[in-house]
């Protein structure tokens, strides 16, 4: 299993119209066939400076890989992702086990 | 619920038998009466610097302040955390929805 997650900042205002349309786009990634577990979050912490948060798990590497070429995941990034958000960081995650 | 994570980097060598024993310790921060959902991963992504992560769930404020105040968890702070964490990023996340 490996968990996708991203925080990030828009530069949209608190509650806007805007914010809203851009966080029910992100929310139809759920639908890409390979997304498990998929849930998105507000950041609530005062420690970092992001806002909201997107998780999903993926069952292998080839699943994460179909999801990051899948077109509606391309349309997204390149429409909302990129003009609207001001501020990102991605973090993977593995299951530790020892060995 | 509240979901409580943070990624880290440590000042050991990777693999090495220093690492292994904070990764042992911080694993047994689940034993705490509030904690839920506790896992303990190695971070993969090439895009942040950082090499593990610890997640965990709370089912209300009250039981994340319960789990920040318990003594295992300032022992641990004290004796491992800050000596031995270089980097970390805390990142706490509640579920979205709208309105």
């Amino acid at each position: 299993m490996i968990r996708h997650t991203v925080v990030f900042k828009l530069k949209h205002d608190a509650g806007s119209e805007n914010e809203l349309n851009f966080l029910r786009a992100a929310q139809k990634l759920v639908e890409i066939p390979t997304v498990n577990n998929f849930e998105c979050f507000r950041q609530v912490s005062e420690k970092n400076n992001y806002d909201f948060g997107l998780s999903m798990d993926f069952n292998s590497k080839a699943g994460y890989q179909a999801y990051n070429e899948h077109p509606d995941h391309i349309q997204f990034v390149e429409t909302l992702w990129i003009p609207e958000v001001v501020e990102f960081m991605e973090i993977d995650y593995v299951r530790y086990s020892e060995s």
